[in-house]
């Protein structure tokens, strides 16, 4: 192609032939083209036709001096952003092709090129500030770990340091029973740390400090998932059904035993047909007044004690849960300890063990089944805190109603309900630590002729982990709140504490399964290997969404709660109570549902907490209001409540939500109110904006719906979440540094 | 209590006594209101106040005779619906009592006390709806696997067959060497029994039945997916490898004895630094012409082969991808076969090895990483189809550029990108077998006195299971088109299936996950038991959102792939153009964002497919075309391309959600209307409007962002969602039965 306005083609030859994404059908766009330019002779398009012969493609040296010419014109002109930019310079500035210029552009459309992006092939671009950008260090993290760690800083420091010592390496073999053994020693060893027994009464080795517990638990969490459920079952479980629910004379006699793990045990609850609804167990206690004892039984094969921890190989003894039942009138359930194993470890007469076998997690546990064939125990074996026989055979309790009564034992027992989402929480922080440090260090794709990109940089794995890093502090202040309110509880906030309880077990395990799952994924094939220990987080935090109560049973428990404080507080609800409930703190009506507010987009409106906190509320209020004009209605309409209840569970499931989301930030931003060191305020500060936009963006369908906002504003805080993230990508690895989790127990290779 | 409007306070004292929900404040609201009635004297007050002193409860006998007493009421008047109903007979219809009616409702306000629901506890309900729905055989499970199997009936009942032998029995060791040995025994079996060479020549063994092929990779999928895998690394990879790259010349030394599994092979692209990014691989294969060789070598320890199937126990040969060098210069990526083992297992002189050890899942499959070392091999080792080094030693290929070519050699192989999806929508099948099953049997709660509800009555668990059984569907015949789109496919349209393929991939294993996760926890603790094979199905198909492509990049390349086009259809974006190409297909721009249109909520609308259609090809185009819009405008602002695409990620994710999302319904509907079997045709349409709906449900923020929808509609669909769940429950279980999945491969005693 000697003629030089030919040479304007050249570079569409070279896309055409080497662009992945170009097909057959553009060799025709673009002879049709050559064919329709009256300015071009026959013989200089026969010439053209040849290089764009499917048939006969040019040569491979041929697309290389192509591609050097381009290269070329560059190198000599970097401000050309169009092919057509190319073509003139390569036609040596001829007027006929400058002239063409719509043409051209046509041309490129109709290819599908973007001009802009076909010539980043060409050139050797420095200025991509996607490749460019990094981690900083822009604030001390070792004073956030203090802020994270507050007044239980010493005992986290001391749990660390127990389980970063050489006989806490993790267990590689794959041998249940080899696993199983590893747990249990390793109990042992935190049980002489007394670790397990801190939050016993003193006078049975104890400290009396549940704080220190929960911290204890959740610390440990960082290590093997298996190890804190069995040391959960030992001393939460066992110990503390002993606590709550025995007195003195069973205090005197197993508590310090129990607390050394002199006396493994378990806590047998659950049967094969009665997990969620344990008010339906059916073990029986049969009081026998003539020698004073109990016979416990099991009544047919589903109702046998299932997944229960320390069963299957290590419990000596166990809290059984057992409708008693005296002369033939049934009582209701209460706990009793039931012998399980001598000191030897063998099987006492009339308990039947069953194994749980493999299951997807937690291997180092030994779960079992019991069962009970007419096992005699002694009447002291009672657990007699809220209700016992008296000397003359007959049923005594302070709490005449035995429904009020189980489920004020339960309520003894919510402290579970709040290590678990502990225990989740550092289970995530670990998930979050490998995945992020691992996509800083990662590196792929990249500019044409750049270096390839750290994949933190890519937006959409920003999406994918950061909202989750800020969820995951607003969930570390949240539960030191709950943890705070369990500790200080009056009796007459107990049924407030028990649904935020449950409540925050099922919204932290949950967010726990979706960030390790997210996790897995960043990590792409790195983090399928067992070596990476996001399988072993993955798995063993699965059942938390289980156990301890049912995730979605237990939101549709915080929800009955929740309406049922709604309508303590409204009455008779009339169309303007509701009203008057649902903008109760926003400042006036007019403020929220104005237009200029549902459709205010500026910054300083979008990051303001007390916009998140507004939006929060608002939603907590209307959700729960709505639902319960609904139950009212559908019963109204000659609905029974049991089916009523049925239709609405699915609008039950988002007003749990809605109101844990409101408590969980309110908490945030009032722990973020105390941070004084500045730097550590200001990313946190931003976390909280990410945390509480990345939720209203989730609800965006609600509050659309709702008129609370405009599509204005959804789409504007959906930029401002994106925003959020490259802002905060930078200090994405100090932040999770600052959750200082041990190295050896993080372990990954990947994030070393 | 001898006066009898007294006893009008019986239900109220019952019910602060024994209802879990109540707390101590509800006693002082009844002690003010008792203190507030005129109308009892000082000493009856005093004698109302004894009962709810919360210092000396009532006697458990007094509480069970004050039930006696509101349950006789009830089983005499059936009709009431309150507690002043009951109050009212029990005062013996007192005046005073009926005349403070007003109060009574107000007090029942205060306490949070829904009447009709309150009554519930004391009477027996028998026309609860909730507990007497149940399953129901409307129509023939075995026609309804007729129509999924189709034209592949014969050879999926054969897979079946020989899959439920003894010999298949599920390998329980927990041994990873076991397992390993276990895998690739039935893969020798499965070999003899022709599965493997089904789609090889037929000069060498095969049928050439790609059709076969696949349906042969989904139904082994009921069974243990290491198994699928290992059996897809040697069939569908190393196998098809060879006959897609290769000539003559390769097949006839190679292709028989792969097909017999005499020779075990590997398919080495991924290398640890290079997964996503295949054309950055490293290894280098440089031509020697001197004695016509190539040296295969690893020139840093991260360009070494990675998750290597069969490479670290059985592998003999691989083919394996790298960089060819001739004469100093870099001619692209290319596949070469490189020898690994001996036949007698023993790994050749250069080859160095590694295991990688346990894994998430699929811990059957020997994964492993590869170096070589200056491993020399013979020059006809290069997989020659695309590119050939001639007599002269000068590298010749009918496809000029290294880039084009190697993405034709990649689209060569796009069918793992169809076997895939195809095994996880059979892990999919299996999980919602088991889960569906289960939950049709399983009971928890019910109303007062009446049996336990099995627990796929509740809504809620509805709504976990039947919209993803809905999608289950839709998904296998979309899977089934992708299939026979590519068995059919033209040159001209591998573009197109590519990116379909790719974009496939990705959102069925997405969807696989989610199911799983779903079917885990709606199983709840049984679902943790690795008898039910949850986990594993779980855990196995993990890493399939990962593997042949990690599922993020691929929806990013098929947006890409999706803007290309666009470009070639538009042109100049005007914006008249871009309103005419989203609403091309709808009958008039008015008829669709008619204000009647966007507010229609009647059931026949709303169950319309042509409606939902429309939808979904509304959400495809705008979603493109504002996305086109964006990057045009960004780069028209001065970004760099690169940037503004990485700006556009998240948006570029729902350009191909909502394409792929338009091809499955589309797809679905077409297959719908091909089912002939009315009663078939009826449940499977209720799936497809259920599909349909729940995925409107699920974007319901973009429509109502958009203003293709109105809130009211969108409230009306979430209700059409909860009703087609209702309406499919009964046919639930015959739907999963449908699948046909062999008792011996599902094997989970829950689901028996």
């Amino acid at each position: 192609m000697e003629n030089p306005k030919l040479k304007a083609f050249i570079p569409f030859f070279y896309l055409v032939w080497s662009d992945d994404i170009l097909t057959q059908k553009e060799f025709f766009t673009l002879q049709e083209f050559i064919n329709f330019q009256n300015w071009i002779s026959q013989k200089e398009k026969e010439l053209l036709f040849s290089k764009i012969n499917i048939l006969d493609p040019p040569s491979r040296e041929e697309l290389t001096d192509w591609k050097y010419e381009i290269e070329k014109v560059i190198q000599l002109k970097p401000s050309i952003r169009s092919i057509l930019g190319i073509s003139i310079v390569l036609s040596k500035n001829d007027k006929i092709i400058k002239d063409q210029k719509p043409a051209f552009i046509k041309l490129e459309n109709d290819l599908g090129i973007l001009g802009e992006e076909a010539i980043g092939n060409f050139r050797e671009t420095t200025n991509i500030f996607t490749s460019n950008y990094q981690s900083v260090n822009r604030f001390s993290t070792k004073k956030l770990t203090q802020i994270l760690d507050g007044k239980q800083a010493a005992i986290i420091k001391k749990v660390k340091s127990v389980i970063s010592r050489p006989e806490f390496a993790y267990e590689t073999s794959t041998d249940t029973d080899v696993y199983r053994e590893k747990v249990y020693d390793w109990c042992k060893i935190l049980a002489k740390e007394n670790f397990g027994n801190r939050a016993f009464p003193k006078k049975y080795g104890g400290r009396e400090n549940i704080a220190d517990y929960f911290a204890i638990m959740e610390t440990l969490s960082y290590h093997d998932l298996s190890l804190v459920i069995k040391f959960g079952v030992q001393f939460g479980l066992w110990g503390m059904s002993i606590q709550s629910l025995g007195t003195e004379k069973h205090f005197s006699k197993y508590l310090k035993d129990i607390g050394t793990l002199k006396l493994p045990g378990c806590f047998a609850m659950t049967e094969t047909h009665h997990g969620s609804n344990v008010k339906g167990l059916e073990t029986t206690a049969t009081y026998n007044h003539n020698d004073q004892t109990f016979t416990i039984h099991t009544p047919n094969e589903n109702a046998q004690k299932e997944y229960i921890g320390n069963a299957a190989k290590h419990g000596q003894m166990a809290t059984v849960f057992a409708k008693l039942i005296i002369e033939g009138n049934d009582y209701g359930i209460n706990a009793f300890i039931v012998p399980l194993r001598d000191t030897n470890g063998k099987i006492l007469k009339g308990i039947t063990i069953g194994d749980c076998g493999l299951k997807m997690g937690l291997n180092g546990v030994d779960n079992g089944t019991i069962r009970f064939g007419n096992v005699v125990i002694p009447k002291d074996n009672m657990l007699d805190r809220f209700a016992w026989i008296n000397e003359k055979g007959k049923f005594e309790s302070p709490i005449p109603s035995d429904n009020r009564r189980f489920f004020t034992m339960l309520g003894t027992l919510v402290g579970g309900r709040i290590g678990i989402p502990r225990s989740a929480l550092a289970a995530a922080k670990s998930g979050l630590t490998i995945a992020i440090i691992y996509s800083d260090q990662r590196r792929q794709f990249g500019p044409e002729g750049g270096s390839e990109v750290p994949i933190l940089n890519y937006r959409m794995h920003q999406r994918r982990l950061i909202p989750l890093l800020a969820k995951t502090y607003a969930i570390h202040f949240a539960l030191q709140y709950v943890t705070n309110r369990f500790i200080d509880r009056k009796e007459s906030e107990m049924q407030e504490i028990e649904a935020l309880a449950a409540g925050m077990k099922a919204y932290v395990t949950w967010s726990t399964r979706d960030i390790l799952q997210e996790c897995r994924e960043a990590c792409g094939g790195k983090g399928y290997l067992s070596e990476n220990r996001i399988d072993t987080l993955k798995n063993d935090t699965e059942i938390y969404t289980t156990f301890e109560g049912d995730n979605t049973v237990l939101m549709q428990l915080v929800t009955k709660s929740r309406l049922s404080e709604f309508r303590k507080s409204f009455g008779e609800m009339s169309t303007m109570g509701i009203i008057n409930y649902v903008y109760e703190n926003a400042k006036t009506l007019i403020s929220e549902k104005n237009p200029i507010v549902t459709r205010k987009t500026d910054d300083d409106h979008l990051l303001d907490n007390e916009f998140h906190l507004n939006a929060f509320e608002y939603r907590e209020k209307a959700t729960l209001a709505s639902l319960a004009k609904r139950i009212k209605k559908l019963i109204d309409s000659g609905l029974e409540p049991y089916d009523a209840y049925n239709v609405v569970q699915h609008q039950m499931a988002d007003v749990s939500q809605a109101y844990l989301e409101r408590i969980i930030l309110e908490q945030f931003l009032t722990a973020i109110k105390s941070i004084k060191d500045k730097k550590c305020k200001e990313v946190v500060s931003k976390l909280s904006q990410l945390y509480a936009l990345s939720q209203i963006e989730r609800n965006k369908g609600w509050y659309l719906e709702d008129g609370y906002m405009e599509a204005v504003k959804t789409k504007a805080i959906r930029k401002m979440v994106n925003q959020l993230c490259w802002e905060i990508r930078p200090d994405a690895v100090s932040l999770v540094k600052g959750f200082d989790i041990p190295e050896s127990c993080l372990a990954a290779p990947i994030a070393l």
